[in-house]
C-alpha cells in the first residue's frame, strides 16, 4: 500500500502550489495564535472561532456572547476584550466559554486553506505536539504542514514545529519535499538549545520588546496543552478532540 | 557607520516582499543555470544573455549569431542548439563566443529582480562562490540572496549556497532575517557531507533520472569558475568581472 504524502509549506504565499483537497492541513503559528488556541481549548473553552478581521471579531462576539480577542503590536486591539497570550486563558477563566480570535498570520492561513478546499483543517503548536502527531498517524491521509510565517515571510519557529512533527511521524508517510527535509534538519539541530536559539529569531526580537518572554518560552515547550483543535465547517469553529 | 543589510529570499514568490532598489541581488540557481553561466563566462564566453522564453532565445541567437541553449526535462529544447550543462561549455568551445540561455527558474527570477528595479543583478553558484563573496564585500551595499527554487517551491541546494555566502561575509552586514539564519545553519550542518546530502533532495531525484550526476557534483563544488557575472542593463547581458 502506498503511504500518504507529507509536505511542508513555508509561507502562505506558497500554499496554492499544493493540492489540499485530499489533505489534512495543520495550521502552524507558534508565536502565538495556535499555541493560544490549543491552550484555551485544553483549558475547557467550548469552541474557538478564528476570524479574519477585527469587525468580524466584534460582531461574532456579540452574536455569540463570546470573549473577543486579538492583538496588534503587543496590545489588545481597540474594541476587543483580550489579547493573544496563552497565559490569559487559564481554566479558571475560559472553562465553558467560547472565544473569537483574530490574528495577523495564523487566522489568515486557516481561511486560505478553507478556500483551497482542504479536506480537514487542524491547528498545531508545541503545546499540543503529541496530540497532533497522534491524530495525524491515526488518519492515514495526506498531510500539509502550513507555516503561517510573519506577513508572508518565512520564520524559524513555525519551521521548527513542522520539523518536530516530521521527526515523529515520517515513517508513516512518503516525504519528497525539500521544505520538510530542511524543517526536520533544523528541528534536530536545535532540539536541545531551542530556548536559546529562538532568541536569535526575528519574531523574538519583535515580541520581546513587548515583555512577552515568558509567553515565548511556553510556546516552544512541548505538550502543555495536548488537545487537537479540529475545524468544523458546519459551525465555522475549532473544537477540541482528545488524541 | 551602519552596516548594509543582507536578506535571503527563499522563493520567487516572496521577492516582492523585499526592497531591491538599493540592493545587489544575487540570482542563485545551483542546479544548474547559474553554475553554467559562471562556467561559460569563466571559460571565455564574452557575454551570456539570459532570456525568458524559447522564442526569445531563438530570435536573439539569430540576431547576434550566438549559441542558443536551454533544456526541459533534461533534453535540449527543440529549436535550440545546446543544453544547460556546465560541461558543455569548456574553453575550447565557448571562448570568444556569446551564449543566449533560457531556463525555467533562474532566468525568471533574474527578470523579476530587474522589473523590481534592483540596483545591480549578479549570479551566484558554488563554482564562483569566492568571487561572489569578494565582490559583495567590496561593494558595501545591501544584499539580497535570491533563491530561484523550482517552479516557485523552496529548494535545498540554492539555500545551501545562500548559507555559504552568509557564513563568509556576514560580519560586514546586518543580518536580521530568519531565512538567512536558517540558510547558514543548513550550510554549516551539511558543509562536510554536501555531496551525500544533496542526494536526498527533490531536484537530485529529478535530474539524476537524466544521468546528470557528474553535473550535479560539479555544481556543488566550490570555486571551479571564479568569475562574477554582472548584468549590464544597457546590453541586457551578463558580463564577466574578476574579483
Amino acid at each position: 500500500m502506498n503511504k500518504p504524502t507529507l509536505h511542508t509549506v513555508l509561507s502562505p504565499r506558497l500554499l496554492d502550489l499544493y493540492n489540499l483537497e485530499n489533505a489534512i492541513v495543520v495550521i502552524i503559528d507558534v508565536f502565538r495564535a495556535t499555541s493560544t488556541i490549543a491552550t484555551a481549548l485544553y483549558n475547557g473553552a467550548q469552541f474557538v472561532y478564528p476570524v479574519a478581521g477585527v469587525q468580524d471579531c466584534i460582531e461574532k462576539g456579540k452574536a455569540l456572547n463570546a470573549i473577543t480577542a486579538g492583538e496588534r503590536d503587543g496590545k489588545v486591539i481597540e474594541g476587543l476584550q483580550y489579547g493573544n497570550s496563552p497565559a490569559e486563558y487559564p481554566a479558571s477563566f475560559i472553562k465553558g466559554k467560547t472565544l473569537v480570535l483574530t490574528t495577523t498570520n495564523g487566522t489568515k492561513l486557516l481561511h486560505m486553506a478553507l478556500e483551497q478546499k482542504a479536506a480537514t483543517v487542524i491547528t498545531g503548536s508545541f503545546p499540543n505536539l503529541s496530540a497532533v502527531c497522534n491524530y495525524l498517524k491515526a488518519q492515514n491521509k495526506n498531510v500539509i504542514l502550513g507555516c503561517s510565517g510573519w506577513k508572508d515571510l518565512f520564520n524559524i519557529e513555525d519551521t521548527l514545529f513542522a520539523g518536530a512533527v516530521i521527526s515523529r511521524i515520517k515513517s508513516q508517510f512518503t516525504v519528497h519535499c525539500d521544505s520538510s527535509l530542511m524543517a526536520e534538519n533544523m528541528y534536530k539541530l536545535h532540539q536541545a538549545d531551542r530556548l536559546q536559539y529562538i532568541r536569535q529569531t526575528t519574531h523574538w526580537h519583535r515580541l520581546q520588546a513587548y515583555g512577552l518572554e515568558k509567553d515565548l518560552e511556553y510556546c516552544v515547550t512541548e505538550d502543555g496543552a495536548n488537545i487537537v483543535p479540529v475545524y468544523r465547517p458546519e459551525n465555522e469553529a475549532l473544537h477540541p478532540e482528545t488524541w
